[in-house]
């Protein structure tokens, strides 16, 4: 089971919480005594980050079955894995193996909801996770979004072109289409994609040519209106990507889908609340 | 303005997000165009990381200016931080930088807000946040909560006594008065912690010479009758901490409090929605 | 001066060259002596990894003035830096800065020949180069790459589209349409690039809606026969991007752009000679 | 077979090309096919860093089989590697894997065509590499060069004594004599070498009692006109070793040796074009 | 056999000692032979850092087999460890595995003489190391401690109370049970200590509430008259631990004990000398 | 002043310490208030790594006077440095740094008593220290080494030729000179160095063309005999240098210097204590 983590990550989060050894395992004496663990589901939920979490107790030396791969959805009572091993070892990886399943999984179980909710309406509609993911956990964050089926709207800074106001600040007068065409030479290889806050400047950047539209905090009747004005113009060789972004959720991501969108733009699952994982540990007595 | 993270830390975030240049900004030719940036609160807030994010803005080459410490409470409106530098340094910090302050600065704020709610009731009441960060997350974790005036329950395994019903399993049938006797003798300069789940065990872990009773899910009226009983105790040569645990947030806060809790375990911050913070960039022609 | 690399980078260059001190210059006991060192081009090149080599002198304690940025042009004789301190600092990053800007001015001068001699032909033409760098310096690969006027094709397998044969060896028989439509609901921000061997795989590509055509290997009349037909099939909604790659190099440049490719794809510049760069190191009383 | 690198290193390099999954294989949804993957060589060839390409490739899940250790000399056709497992752990790890082993085993192929060349004149003669690696990817290098049966010059600055004239500017006017004596007693467990430009020089040097003199630039003539000399003088208690170092290459390293030089010192094959590397990758299926 | 310290520092410490192969091993072209290594104790020792030596051996591509765990005490010719493989593993690891044992075996053996010699006297009594450990060296020096059946003072200052007169220089004329009242308010879950320098100073931390008194270089008389004034103190609720520090070792520790000190806290362990392990490397033929 | 140890390396040793604040400072409140810190001398001792200390302190964001540099020899109240700042800055860095000059000013003092005891006998004598530091701390001992005088016998393995009895045994009945020729056509540029433990086996190492014979625990009384025997060899082109190795210290150094030894290699430096340093904390106001 390779893990999208490498190894030196997760001896990093092991360290993070068990620096210098498990301080009441020690004083209590009982390391050394086998046992077993289990996780399982207690809530319906998308799964994540399992097979790291499973590679993770395996650096304490415990023997992990995994028993459900991320991306799976699980039900309540749902087997996530299995460990053995000495209770020194289990109770060392036990709540950072627990964590990183509930958190991500929560992550992955809302951006799963938003991508149902979008496909009822549109089955081939896309919905894409900002990088507004906790700084310094971006590729759990990364993880967590594919597992829940929906895509990364970017990785950062280095690989896409996305226009913001911010950017044309600096940009004086410039037409936009004179904007597109020095992005289209420096960088064929993308889409240029545009932010932009008015049904106008939406129409603006489509006849500009950019590639993807992306339209920050419009209701959903304004995507339908600018969905509806842009597919008329006879003009565009080829009818730009809508991209719904800001404040797309579950609640609305049919609507917005309903609206036209073609994509929707999300930063909602990492606001989700984390997945409940029960985890059970038992001498190797008592599970006998 | 020292930062409570390494430069290396910071210097891994901003490489995590732009690892190759900012496309954008080179593909549109500004970068070199002279700038300045704004961070100012768009929401009442407890402001935190942000010593932290002024330092990885100044790592692009810019000259930051923190206009408000970590841990001060802001209004919307509340300037945060001021950078002025040429437009590649303010592009490529802004996201990064901006991201930190909005979710660690909701941390903060909730923690705050349940610090408040106990201590309208008991001033003298502590919020204890637990390790159920993000993994990865811990170090901005730690200054989020003390910035909203909580503090860390446990920073991990390697410090602390805390016995949970999943170490005791191992112990078979021995006396919880002989194993706190044997945590007092391995660890003497600690207190010791366990965890209940009734009000039976609670009263037992004080015979048995804990110091301080984690109460996991009490209701806040079981928190009194405990606080009650233990309170009766003659044997008791002190009275332990009965920390009240499990589900505590700024909504139940106050009435834990008034149950008599000592102490209120919560990881309830760390669900806590991002802060808003407005980011202005303008050329520095525009802002003169 | 910023750097595109961090900190923490140029101290492992540094440390990988001098990790226990310089044992000549401690030996012969001169490293307190006063001293300055100037980097002065020898050939005709293109400046690359000045700000870096800059940064790291400067990390032994020495004053360092750049007198000439990254991807600047630079005549034999034109001065690149000029640093002052004492000699242990001159002594201890000489080599290491001299390497960097020598090799990698290589690939930037390298890089921009192929772009001027493409653009001789075609001014709008863009040339990238792969990601075929020594494994390890991707960081200064892309610098020197930009240095010289190019850009990366790819920065890895996280960001791009690129089908091979060898994806397709995975999917049977599926028809070219299905997997450009399969690529595109899961991308949809990206273009779909795809290597093809002949002149009708690139046309069946064209087809089925891939946005860019890499043509692997084809001769500059290949190019320009596939130019044509796609140019002349009316279904086309857009005409696809015609990539020449495998082989591209300062000499073919021209050829490939005449044939009518609307970009070069090519490792040839990470094969190109280190630049020469001239050190001058001199005691200060020498210098005065 | 263990490596001369670092698992973490190799995890970096892996992690470099793939930070955050390999987006074409994840869009096509074919990375659980069973598939295998074979390396072969496809030019006479010196095999560099094949064992660390294997280790890596085994880092991503898959079971590899090394058929051919690096040192060896290979033919077009020779098989190199062989590997099995899910599709997703051979795309990812390919092109690093195959492009580790092309470009070090072009650096190994100069640098054994070079020993070659010298050891047709002198068996005996050695050959050193020079530290202008590309930074960052010394340990790469070290391999490279070892493979290819040369030895290296020097590892950094730390371990070794070797003046240069940058060096004697800070000397002012210190007899060679007295700073060979001064070497000697600060370093007397290492040989001294020293850098000249021309055959007095040496000879002084030689005198002066150091146990190398790296003629830098010599032409062939003059190396052998030193050699003569340093050979008649009765005075020199032991004859020093004579390397020819700048501009040393494959070409004319017959010649330095016939001229009697001990020691090559080059940089020729950081210079080397890559080796070709010839990489199958089939679906089991297909492989039955 | 897992270790306390992660795999990756395990590499760093091979790499330090080993960073671009084995010279000499090379050199003599020796490294292919197959052989066998033993470690046995030459000394009585108290046996520490085993598994991590025994790990770093396995690193090599060597087979391992660990005779004995950390914290078994040994006699001269006691068996630690058996390893076979090629002799380049062998003779690679040999001097850092041998090394991380000798030394911090050294140390536990020591913290294990004090805690003897303690307890002796008192069999309840602890010995608690300090952080005056050689920095950088941290993990190892706790598993050495634990090893030894000390415990660790403080991990450092992120964990605990210990309030220094330097501290208290900052306080102005704060009375010390505002002190103490401020800092249990600030960490209810913590221990309070505080280090004095004499019996009145003792006296009165005791009365302000704190719980471990350090008593910083009394002679065991003073502890001893300490204890007895404390012991009759009617109004203390719990009398306080009281800890002798500075200059404990284990010559005074049975006379500390035997004044009533609780907790002994020693940087002694720290000035062991290193324990003498035999390393015994044969070829595999030698050996059968 | 630059340090011979990277900056990211004392973030390190400051994290290791205060991984999540300064627990006690922030509950006492202090840590706003101006302060300052003075280091000074309380032993004879020889200064080491005061330059990192002071690093290290100003990483903190105090200022930092460095008043004496590492290798000087201070007297009991010499001053080291004296810092100012926030007390957080100083209380946090405090024992980091003062245990880092300590420790590592124990070796350099210890390392110079050797050199002082062997120079009055013998003022060219060389001391050099082998290898067996503390695991991971190799760039500080290295440090300390040279500000005490002596020199570093091997880094590592990567650099020098040594060969021990165990290289030997898999070597077969491979005649001495043998190895000695093959070892010197590997590595023509480094002085081959090699282990023996009998006059005997001394005088043959010296036959066969060793450069330096490290005798090992040989009496004084050995070393002349030794000495006095190669020198009367005729048959020697060149004299080997003869090291005495292996319980050489303080005590024994003037007679091994006496006994002609050329070197002495010695790890007693590593056992020396730490020495000690006197720190004052003390506010700004009471500063004044």
């Amino acid at each position: 089971m390779p893990t999208s983590v490498p190894r030196y990550d997760l001896e990093t989060l092991l360290r993070d919480d068990v620096p210098y050894g498990d301080l009441t395992t020690e004083a209590l004496g009982i390391g050394a005594a086998p046992g077993q663990m289990q996780f399982v589901a207690r809530d319906r939920m998308v799964l994540a980050l399992a097979e790291e979490a499973a590679a993770l107790i395996a650096l304490t030396g415990c023997k992990v079955d995994l028993l459900a791969a991320s991306g799976k959805v699980l039900e309540n009572g749902s087997p996530i894995l299995r460990a053995e091993g000495a209770a020194a070892g289990l109770l060392r990886s036990w709540k950072v193996a627990q964590t990183l399943i509930e958190i991500w999984s929560g992550v992955a179980t809302e951006a799963q909801a938003i991508v149902r909710a979008a496909r009822t309406v549109n089955p081939d509609i896309a919905v894409a996770c900002t990088r507004k993911n906790v700084p310094g956990a971006k590729q759990f964050a990364v993880a967590a979004v594919k597992a829940g089926g929906a895509i990364m709207h970017r990785l950062g800074l280095s690989e896409t072109i996305l226009v913001f106001p911010e950017h044309r600040a600096f940009l004086g007068d410039m037409p936009l289409a004179a904007v597109a065409e020095r992005l289209r030479r420096s960088a064929p290889e993308k889409r240029l994609v545009i932010e932009v806050t008015s049904i106008e400047q939406a129409v603006a950047a489509a006849v500009a040519g950019f590639d993807v539209i992306q339209a920050e905090k419009f209701p959903a009747a304004d995507i339908e209106a600018l969905v509806r004005r842009v597919g008329a113009m006879a003009a565009l060789q080829i009818r730009p990507i809508i991209a719904a972004a800001g404040g797309v959720n579950a609640q609305n991501a049919a609507a917005y889908a309903a609206a036209g969108a073609d994509l929707l733009v999300t930063s909602a699952p990492y606001l989700a609340r984390p997945c409940d994982v029960q985890v059970r540990i038992t001498p190797a007595s008592a599970a006998a």
